[in-house]
């Protein structure tokens, strides 16, 4: 028998993204529930939407308790403090790139590493060195892995991985999408969207 | 030794006020937290983000997927199946002078009500009819409460909430409050928020 499958699909800007990768792994494997990976942008997105940024610029007193909510959020995880990176949100179509572009089981290592330097560190996640560093940590080769990422494949695949997430009606991140068409958004649905491809994948 | 306590703020139109509402009482007793329930109006703070409508209709994917995770949060917590009211949102007006009007104690059986009224029959609670078997269903004489929300003293008081509210940081609702000034937002934050309250508050 397979296991049951979920796909999450997340966004390196975005900050509750951080506190599902960070967790995802390990609250997967618990459930015996196989994630599949999936980087996007949520750029081309929120621009369908009409938005030219994040929502939480938008509305700077939601944007102020979403940076709380975080914090608190972090500590109830056991997660290291939050950083907040400057500028908000960061520019992450390199870390993407690179993510789009290593095999689907290198990904949950290499992203966590670049959600703690955006988010513990407070690190530019736009910098090739902090992406290589990331890279690294996760046991994979920097410059081989940086040079396939400016390849047009890899644009080619994230656009395409954008555009699927899209026509699922994903419009923010992470969100979770099962095999029967269900849509699950936020970190704080995580756990039902694993109950539900447990019980209906 | 008093018991902890934390504001509730909510507002009639809200389908996520809807979740936390029915579950209230019963969340609060079980953890040993008082609830002060607050019944605001969202209108005049969304106006004030510049927006005219609710978000969820603003965005039009991202509000099939609330109705969506709506029905799925109904059947989660054991609460009726959800009928969408039409209009969406509706009316919220009467409820909240009603619920502003009744003594605090009396407050969570009426909203109960309403709250069911709205979502669980899609009825219209702009409707004085719809109200006052809510206020009869809650053990309230409909007649004079009906009156004493009509009367000047009760429209200054709504508006004097709401204003609180806003000056608390408050953009949306559900939301959570404690003495000593942090806010938790959604239906989503509400254990979060009585835990903070046993711990600190």
């Amino acid at each position: 028998m397979t296991r049951p499958r979920l796909t999450f699909w997340f966004e390196f800007a975005s900050t509750y993204s951080h506190l599902a990768v960070q967790r995802a792994e390990a609250l997967a494997d618990a459930r015996g529930v196989a994630l599949d990976w999936r980087p996007i942008l949520l750029g081309p997105i929120f621009a369908a939407q009409g938005w030219t940024t994040s929502p939480f610029n938008q509305l700077p007193v939601k944007g102020a308790n979403m940076w709380r909510d975080m914090e608190r959020q972090a500590e109830k995880l056991g997660l290291p403090p939050i950083v907040r990176p400057d500028p908000f949100p960061q520019n992450s179509l390199l870390a993407a790139r690179v993510a789009t572009t290593l095999a689907p089981e290198t990904r949950p290592a290499f992203a966590r590493e670049v959600f703690l330097a955006e988010f513990a560190r407070g690190e530019t996640i736009a910098d090739p060195a902090v992406i290589g560093r990331a890279l690294a940590a996760a046991g994979q080769p920097v410059e081989s892995v940086l040079e396939l990422a400016a390849e047009p494949e890899a644009k080619a695949a994230l656009r395409a991985a954008t555009e699927e997430a899209q026509a699922l009606g994903v419009f923010g991140a992470p969100t979770f999408t099962t095999a029967d068409g269900e849509l699950f958004w936020g970190n704080d649905r995580f756990e039902d969207a694993l109950d539900w491809a447990l019980a209906r994948g």
